[in-house]
């Protein structure tokens, strides 16, 4: 599954900021991918990019319709089925994160085989896999892991993708989740697998690669979150790391949408990821820390890092307020 | 899902033994349920049970034709579709672990409709789940856990239903994998779920009981194995174990399958199902080892037990060898 880029971010008429979080995602982490947004009225929150009609964004260039927004129920609102039907009649493949499957749309699975188009269901489509084998592969990996869902694992594996890059390193970002799969145009949503593949489908996105090839694989949940913690191991298993980094936000007080679960230490957390990576990688080591900040002020911020540090022996930043230098420069020489 | 019993056993034209494992373990474990078998052919394995065609089995009762074998690759072969199409007009419902599911199969499909009787593709049909929320549940729940894949969890489990029923107690075996299903007549298997789904499908088989009931919960696979570990976590987390049962084989060499993955010491395997445990019951402990050790005679078989049983300060057994009185001795003690 490889998503032809560039994209049109189709927004439909949702309301709230929030519902287009995914789009905002792709257009914060690949501009160059994104041609404009196609909002149904005025209404509709903007990501400050051109505003185009379907005609102007295949002119540009589009590829791909992406349907770049969260709703409740995860289900379709016909008249944006009928945006896609026209999409796809002037050459669009279309995208989407529904739980509803486009393709399950007749009319949108009867234009896109006339016309020759795709149609990606993201949530859905996954190769024919095989389960985990946990041989060794060449080429260095990195696994953000965390303490809860929702702290950053996505955000900072691209963070240190683009910081990685930048210096000139070879790096890819393996997405495992909806948003990554948009932003990068290909991976495998982990946790719609069935679950004997988990750790298979982690093997497969990120296959033996050159010597000094850095994956970035974006970690999903945690091993302490009782809804997930299954993909978390799986995912940590195939992803075989050799660098851990540690992702939190700061201030979070119990698991996410789980009062009566407490948050482990991050100590705890350390420990038991590295000691689950060991299974099938046993150099595995702990990178560093990659903390949401936002809730305190920057002195505060600074201090709560620095507690890190002392205790770990290893860089810890917030990659919004301080970037990721300090965890690339790290890995860099700890590859030397 | 719940099949209904007694079934007749279907065991096809297969010619070796391990090809009817899945029958065999139903008339172990619930020879009650099984009116006879039925072999398309003499050199088709005997479980020692009467040959009854199909309507003969009918006038004995079976309400359930249960394909109780296994084959490579997992698919039908057209001349036993034919005897289940035969069976479904004579008013059977249809059971399978097959991988080839039996609703995909037209004919069978539509005679199922016209008679109005179930077709039960136990790998695939699981109820609509939700994500695992970690909330504890009454009643007392004791899961089989493992060193690795197939040492023995499922039949440990079953012996300790079976002696808890012997001892008055209330007690139930909670099946996560195919062979289970069919023995109980229902049950989800876990590795076959959505990724999500895992802990979610473990809370939903072992629901919130009276609070003198045991549930006895079918393990899967092993926190070490890179295959399958995440469906074992899953598990773990869901079934909230207040007691653990540590299963093995005396004398495996290496993690099944895979040679280059060394097995942890029954120690380390204690203490990671005990940390990961923790996360949804706090309470749990370790009640004991069920280790098969048919590899040795039956000195040294007594010789390795009381060596785990000095190391852990629990019972250990074989429950072929030795039953499993003194795993159901301490567990009724400890919730004395």
């Amino acid at each position: 599954m490889q998503i032809p880029k560039p994209y049109l971010l189709f927004l439909g008429d949702v309301r709230d900021a929030l519902a287009v979080k995914m789009a905002r995602g792709i257009l914060t982490w690949r501009p160059e991918a994104c041609v404009g947004q196609l909002r149904l009225d005025d209404q509709t929150p903007s990501l400050g990019i051109d505003d185009l009609p379907l005609e102007a964004g295949r002119e540009r260039g589009a590829q791909t319709l992406v349907v770049g927004t969260a709703n409740a129920g995860g289900k379709l609102p016909e008249h944006w089925v009928d945006t896609l039907e026209q999409a796809i009649e002037l050459g669009y493949n279309v995208a989407s994160g529904m739980h509803q499957r486009l393709a399950a749309i007749p009319r949108l699975a009867d234009a896109a085989k006339r016309q020759g188009v795709k149609l990606f269901d993201i949530r859905h489509d996954a190769p024919a896999l095989e389960v985990g084998n946990g041989k060794r592969r060449s080429g260095r990996r990195v696994l953000s892991v965390g303490l809860d869902c929702a702290v950053g694992k996505m955000f900072s594996a691209l963070a240190l993708e683009a910081e990685l890059k930048s210096r000139g390193e070879k790096a890819d970002f393996r997405a495992t989740g909806q948003s990554g799969i948009l932003i990068q145009g290909e991976g495998i949503a982990v946790d719609a697998v069935v679950a004997d593949f988990i750790s298979g489908a982690a093997e497969y996105i990120s296959p033996a690669n050159d010597a000094d090839h850095w994956d970035l694989v974006e970690g999903q949940g945690s091993l302490f979150h009782p809804s997930y913690a299954g993909v978390s191991l799986g995912l940590l298993h195939g992803a075989q790391p050799d660098f851990l980094v540690m992702c939190h936000e700061l201030g979070r007080p119990h698991v996410r949408h789980l009062p009566h679960i407490q948050l482990p230490s991050y100590a705890a957390c350390v420990e038991r990821n590295l000691a689950n990576a060991r299974t099938t990688n046993p150099d595995v080591v702990l990178a560093g820390f990659s903390i949401n900040t936002s809730n305190v002020d920057e002195a505060q911020a600074r201090a709560h890092l620095a507690e890190i540090e002392a205790e770990f022996g290893v860089p810890a930043t917030d990659p919004v307020r301080f970037g990721v230098g300090p965890l690339i420069d790290h890995l860099i020489e700890r590859t030397r």
